[in-house]
């Protein structure tokens, strides 16, 4: 049986850009402080979210190298190092353990489509042995929708079988709650996180552990306050506060959320060079801006303030 | 309107393994030099077939240099460069441009799913921008059943219209004969090369200009006569050729491809260690195996003699 992981609220924190498409690394500091300043637990950097796959292994290992020169706690890190190859996947994950990473975010290899439970196995295995380091606790991160590689309830079982200290739980991005659910149910202490913002009180109350998403990057103090309220038992409290979130991801639907999300942090910090993204993403157009813009407004949700 | 490429048949190289799945180079070297032997016209490394997104940028960049060490000719070579990443892909390209090589095999960055012509477009641009030699020839790799990431005509001709001598061409592997033929009708001087064995006769009838394959790894001795029939005007030879060819291809059909081939060739070399595949494909099972073996046989197909 694994340990109890420890949960919360964790942003898919965006990845600050210069015009030129290299890292704001300057930028990224400042925004995981913010984060981590209301109402975020940890930052699984270099998600989907986070353009990671967009980036070498070497800009990879940057990044997570300047957060921590920049005072971010290496403990409050969930970096994906999830990538098709195995020796890219071993690197990024023995560096993020040896920068004390909470945890490792690990998408299966997602180049070749329709593989089998038995070669995900054997490339996890891989991985893991590679590392060689107890320390390491890997989440899975199941999104079929973008890695068109799933994580199956057979896999994850053959994995805790073998590695019930490492396998530490799962992001579950898919928004099946069927799935997520049932997986916090069928493996106990294994940490399932969902990815749907809109789904959070649900899953916590299902045995899920917390959350991993995009919108906290805009409204992690709402997502805290369904977690803390949850905590202390006041359904109220964290119903009101669910509501709220909920609007907030209403409001983003349809949205690329990469970049929609840095288009609200621009306007937010009144920095436009906040709204690049790197191709294959493309910045919103003015009418989408607006739109967001519009809609965000109804929901009445308000940014903290930067510093 | 760009020059047109050479074409003919480029195999798409399988990548023999060691047991602890790093690159044998030597028996890469080997693999190549037989097939340039035996009617190949090029080598298509790293791609699909070769497990090209399996390995670090780096394993990627040594496997080149140790086909230009082994005496494989660069301007045999079309290594596959495309990558999820930018910086990944402009460092392969212009490795590969440095070496020689005929052209890159470039597929677009493929985690992301349901982006827009204009980022594809923005992504390829930065990449030619960067690798900013114009001694790269670019062919789009269009395989939207593994990439999940399609080449549109649209995006072709935008492409063409603004680089029309780095635009070499496409690689075809959709099996879908309207789209490459139409391709080839569509754009001339652009070289479509199918990914599909038994469409290459008709389309070099249709202004195709070859084929690169994962068959050719075992049959490139009957793709270079329907090739050279095509060119000397026998059409009854080049389709008795092809008639061979296709019942190859249809032996195959069903079998994961890189792992079926690589236990065809462990076979004919009789070195088992051929049959490695890096996670997470896997290797055949003894039933696979021995039921690829006789429909093979069936064929009648030989595979040509090694030293």
């Amino acid at each position: 049986m694994p340990t109890p992981s420890p949960g919360g609220i964790f942003a898919a924190v965006l990845t600050p850009l210069n015009a030129d498409y290299s890292v704001n690394h300057a930028a990224l500091v400042d925004h995981c402080h913010w984060l981590l300043a209301n109402g975020c637990h940890g930052l699984a950097v270099l998600g989907t979210t986070g353009e990671a796959n967009s980036f070498s292994v070497e800009e990879r290992l940057a990044i997570v190298d300047a957060l921590i020169d920049g005072g971010v706690p290496g403990g409050a890190l969930m970096p994906g190092t999830g990538c098709c190859s195995i020796p890219d996947t071993v690197r990024l994950s023995a560096h993020a353990v040896e920068n004390g990473a909470a945890g490792v975010l690990m998408l299966p290899p997602f180049y070749y489509k329709g593989v089998s439970d038995d070669g995900l196995f054997a490339a996890y295995c891989e991985v893991i042995e590679r590392v060689g380091d107890r320390r390491l606790k890997i989440f899975l991160y199941h999104f079929p929708q973008m890695s068109a590689t799933p994580i199956s309830y057979g896999l994850i079982e053959r994995l805790l079988a073998r590695y019930p200290n490492t396998i530490a739980g799962m992001k579950d991005s898919s928004g099946d709650y069927v799935n997520m659910a049932g997986a916090a149910r069928r493996f106990p202490g294994f940490g399932v996180m969902t990815g749907s913002d809109q789904l959070l009180s649900a899953l916590l109350a299902d045995g899920g552990i917390g959350c991993i998403t995009a919108a906290a990057n805009i409204a992690s103090n709402l997502s805290a306050r369904v977690y803390a309220n949850w905590q202390s038992g006041d359904t109220g409290a964290m119903m009101d506060a669910q509501q709220k979130l909920s609007a907030v991801w209403a409001a983003l639907r349809g949205v690329p959320l990469s970049a929609g999300l840095k288009e609200i942090i621009a306007g937010h910090r009144n920095d436009q060079t906040w709204r690049t993204v790197r191709p294959p993403l493309v910045q919103l157009d003015g009418a989408q801006s607006a739109d967001l813009a519009e809609r965000l407004a109804a929901t009445g949700h308000q940014l903290p303030p930067v510093n």
